[in-house]
């Protein structure tokens, strides 16, 4: 279980989101209240655009709140439309290579949930990748491979399909698969919930943050108007436009 | 907030105490039953004592539960005395040199607890430090100035004698001192709580080890007999005799 | 032994300075021709200007080429004034505390020498600076105290005065003390070299940028014209004005 | 190019070999001289022999020189077969997952050198390993991929099949493949030189230890007698016996 937070509007700092609100991702972090875990201490990482096409990435596998650099980076660098993730991983050694954000060109993704039988699946997955996806492969979750499956199955043409396609190729297992995931080209914010079975985490989406930007957190950062993702359609924030459904 | 795990007896590897129980160092780290915080993310160390006079010393700023490291060596190293920690930093970043336990000749410290008006007598502590001490600070926090405070004090010689000078030093605030600590000399075992109002963090006793070793904890490690460690007087487990009140 | 890299001008991606340059500070961490380590690869630091009084600070243990934020954020961050750093560490562990720059309030500073009698007048100097300079000490190197003293000494008022009077009390030893160092406040870029005896570290400087932009180097950054900062007197690079002595 | 020291024998401080030496490894990790790079920065790793089958493996990516825990493991951990690496990594960020040495069951493995058409023939070579293997893919490295390649092909049963299977799986590219590599089983310690084209990087073996012990090292520790590893044999180091040709 993880936690996101993601934005797009006028150009702020990314300590608007991720530090300052009541409620913010930092927070978030020690003090999750709609996760299975309080604490997600197992590395952060922060995907932002900017001038170029390609996003920013910093990533690192210190908790989120024991990281000064993170906290100087969050006051200086300003940015029109970011994604930021701290990660509570399950089992094994945390690297860079398996925090979130991924990204590739102008995509980045970030992923809260799980797949119980990505271990059966994953060589399957990997070798249906083409060769510049599968080259692109850093590390060893389920998540960096959710993302890689999206790109190889058209992503950039039709999200929808794209999803729908590697859900299918998912499939599913003993265990219910759970997939939460905000995703990004740079122009557009992608928030998107599935669960085999059950809930999967929670997504909110708000459109009344006090400058007109649009926001996906895992939990409402704030007291404003948050409302929750429904399940099974990718909800798209878009610019300055309100929240709405793909 | 931290928590704590020693142990004095036949040579075990470290693993026995910090990972294979039910309620282990590992899994306090995680899940917490009677500290403020259920979560001690902000790095770990061992002291571990062998053929040397002086222990070895192993920190690090990553959680213990995502440090790889720690799994191998907890299963391959074996200690006939050692002190574990799990961290958790109410503020500021995370070093190995602010990590626990410290070490100093054949000395090793590790603290739970707080001197909520530590910047008001840093100074003064620093000063009041020989030089071969002053020198030997390596971080910046209350826990490894008590630990060097506690040696100028004359620990070698009368550990109730520098405790007590030690507690006089560091006074009273508006804040209660809170104080629960685990040190060694490399042949004893000493655990110490004090609060200058109200409780100190817990600390556990036991002398019922499978395999006759002895044992200081934050919270038992399992089901067998662990006493509290009373406040305000130094516990001693000593070779493979039983607890005593120094 | 380290290599520095300073820019002021108007605002640029850091990699600008930090990595494109044939010669940049990237390359001199793996190659520097004019230091007597060839290799700079003990942590490294950016400090950064941009809205905020204060810089931006990013500094991590790892060697410069090893960290995939550094390239990442190289390329996204934009600024008007920085000051970057590789360090090659003489001895001992390497902290993100003692990595360089060090900063406070407006100021900025790295160094790249060192005082050899330094641990015999650590506790003096440290006893002369008043309580607030004393409690933003974080590491324990020489720089950091040499950094921490001239701003006692009334950097922010008259760096001349305030550079004679640190030296002053850093005195001298047996082996000599070697100190170029670059500061800023934010709006003036300064550079120093000076040696007790022999030659201090390089430090060259250029307004000859195609940009025209300002930079200090300690190495040449490409085939510019690049001057060498003379021993014992501080230059100013100031805004868009050419390169002056102080 | 990295840096490699092993060693069978009567137990010993890993510093014996590790820091000890005029020339011990954590000197050749700052000042090689038989290799193209002076420094070895980028991550080290030793992989060390006790009761269990399975080695301790203790990997990091800061340079060795300044880890203040290796020192401390150094000093303290015995062993009677270990492997040691020093890493400089030619291009990419630094994680553990890609240190040497690497491990599985009973066997560990250290690699100096390259397969410059890696990145053409990595997918078939990772096509080609059975699921166990597949799934114990950590990193991105070619070392890795050689390793685990070589289990695939019968290690366990004939090394010297293994390696030239393996050979012919890597096949050539337009640059040389070089390949040094230091491998175990926890009884016999083995070593092997290839180049395609050229000299492979130096190992040489020594059966002259002060202690009755054999060694491996890429440069020799120390003024004793070492002998320089042929290319294309496998050369083994067993018990106490001298060193001699598989």
């Amino acid at each position: 279980m993880c936690r996101i937070a993601a934005y797009s509007g006028p150009s702020i700092p990314l300590e608007n989101i991720v530090v300052r609100p009541k409620h913010s991702l930092l927070e978030q972090s020690q003090h999750a209240s709609e996760a299975k875990l309080a604490v997600n201490g197992d590395g952060f990482g922060i995907a932002w655009y900017d001038q170029d096409e390609a996003p920013g990435l910093y990533r690192d596998v210190l908790p989120a709140w024991a990281d000064g650099n993170l906290t100087s980076l969050c006051r200086m660098v300003r940015s029109r439309l970011f994604i930021a993730h701290v990660r509570a991983g399950t089992v094994g050694e945390t690297s860079r290579q398996n925090c979130h954000p991924f990204s590739y060109g102008r995509w980045s993704f970030c992923h809260n949930g799980q797949v119980p039988h990505f271990p059966t699946i994953r060589r399957r997955l990997e070798a249906a990748l083409p060769d510049h996806l599968y080259n692109a492969r850093g590390g060893s979750t389920d998540s960096e491979m959710i993302f890689l499956t999206l790109l190889a199955n058209g992503l950039a043409n039709d999200p929808d399909t794209a999803m729908a396609a590697t859900l299918e190729q998912i499939g599913a297992g003993r265990d219910p698969v759970k997939l939460t995931c905000v995703f990004s080209d740079g122009q557009t914010l992608f928030g998107f919930r599935h669960a085999s079975k059950g809930n999967a985490p929670t997504l909110y989406a708000s459109d009344t943050l006090d400058n007109g930007g649009l926001a996906f957190a895992s939990e409402p950062l704030d007291g404003g108007a948050w409302d929750a993702v429904p399940q099974g359609e990718i909800v798209e924030l878009a610019g300055l436009k309100s929240c709405q459904a793909a």
